[in-house]
């Protein structure tokens, strides 16, 4: 262990701020809906302050959720490769957002920033964040993790490239052999150097999630579309349930621990429809996001060449 | 084990003549499409035959699914109460059902069987159906378990009555607290007094799954209904998805064991939306669906009260 004193307070107000922040960049994209907040009590102790925005002109549904749940003992979903930890008492301490956008010129995302603390001392911090599009634009790939590279520089030369590819390999529906989306930044265990230098980098994690994402929704948000576009997105988002329901350990770790299911469940789609055996053309647009984007690569050109 | 000798060729010819039938009376009622075959093989041995029917007046899509594979080893959602059968091979034969009917006043429903066959000896069979109403109708929740008492009739007094119970506590979702239907016939691990006896039970409750779900549809297939039961539906659809990813043995048997994932995900329904936080108002239709019938219940009063 560190010498750094933990201080989950400064935590919790810091996730608070952020979840404040995003809701009112979001709220200012729209002019007819606005977030509803719902503050809600854990059974065993603490609780949550979800906030919903549903049917708005540019965001279909968006949910920004804040929570810090303490629990009895710590679901199975966080303690298959930390069974040291089975039965202990632990605080649960993040922010979620999922945004769904109307236009399907706009990518939906994901964030998130957790804090877990079990017992008295051992401690963790994971989070990360990744964009799935439905159409895929190289311009907007390049900036998204232009930016998830920012957040990471001051903490390491690799840091980056290795939290790029746990993205990339927790972002997988291995009954597809497809990535969710492009990617971005995933980490987890994250106790390194010290509490002060996690809670650093979640910060700038946090604080870089609205600088790579708001530029492309802005973009692309007026982008006229039909509805091949509208029916391809609806497809795709089926996509985005199978990933959570069947893999996410965030869901799991939620309806595991018995949370408020509204609230963990709020990151799935308005709407969605599975065609059963579809495949797209080849040389359209929709291919062309299997082909390219749904593949792990380096967006960067790091490597040099 | 007992003397009678498996035959799995006859569990197989049942099966296929089961699925041909289940495709005829359904496309029977559709002027416009029909089911639509493919075959496909297993990596390590045998293959299925899906056949699959989209956009019906009646079946908005419906799936009809034989399979037989061979595989290598048992999934891990087949051994966790079986763990002497960990790593042996194994044949397994199928048919699985799933109907989602266009008219919200039309239940959907799901039918599987199935046989098991581990090494050279460890057998078993499994299934069952079930209704998953959206609206719901006391005079179809009794002829629907009305049938399905008759199937289990000659194979034990308290058959019907065990296998009602497995199927109101196998359809559960733990975090809505809800059934996911009005239940019916769930069994698993049949093997006892020998593969003739079993093998008459799985082919009685095969034969009385028409006989229980046809009745009702064409009750209530010409219906008028407008965009609130639509709403509805596809709200009420969600929760068979979350069912299907988070909880279904055998979409989890089929996706651990690297099935062919159009096959074991035609059960999706084709459209589905997920609204945040709602709740249908009482005095409604859609909240009596929720009062009335997603709970467990004795529907033919047999325990005479």
């Amino acid at each position: 262990m560190d010498n750094d004193a933990l201080d989950s307070l400064a935590v919790e107000q810091y996730l608070k701020s952020l979840q404040k922040q995003i809701c009112g960049q979001f709220e200012a994209l729209e002019s007819t809906v606005a977030f509803e907040a719902e503050g809600w009590n854990f059974k065993d102790g603490g609780g949550g302050d979800t906030r919903v925005l549903e049917n708005g002109e540019v965001f279909e549904k968006a949910g920004v959720n804040f929570s810090s749940i303490r629990g009895l003992q710590l679901p199975e979903a966080a303690t298959v490769q930390r069974s040291s930890l089975k039965n202990k008492p632990f605080t649960a301490t993040g922010i979620s957002v999922v945004a769904h956008p109307l236009n399907p010129y706009v990518p939906t995302t994901h964030m998130n920033l957790r804090f877990i603390l079990v017992g008295d001392e051992a401690w963790w911090f994971g989070g990360g964040f990744d964009l799935t599009p439905y159409y895929g634009f190289e311009e907007d790939a390049v900036h998204w993790h232009t930016v998830a590279k920012h957040a990471c520089d001051r903490f390491g030369d690799n840091r980056y490239q290795e939290y790029k590819r746990w993205c990339d390999e927790y972002f997988y529906l291995k009954h597809r052999n497809e990535t969710r989306g492009i990617g971005g930044l995933f980490f987890d265990d994250l106790k390194e150097q010290g509490f002060d230098f996690c809670f650093r980098l979640i910060q700038s994690v946090g604080n870089h999630f609205l600088p790579a994402y708001m530029p492309i929704v802005k973009r692309r948000m007026n982008m006229n579309y039909g509805q091949r576009e509208r029916d391809f997105q609806l497809y795709r988002r089926g996509r985005y349930v199978e990933f959570n329901l069947v893999y996410d350990r965030g869901t799991l770790f939620g309806l595991q621990s018995k949370g408020r299911t509204e609230s963990i469940l709020m990151s799935l789609p308005p709407q969605v429809a599975w065609k059963y055996n579809w495949q797209p053309e080849r040389d359209t647009p929709e291919f062309e996001l299997y082909d390219r984007f749904l593949k792990p690569q380096d967006w960067l050109d790091i490597n040099g060449d």
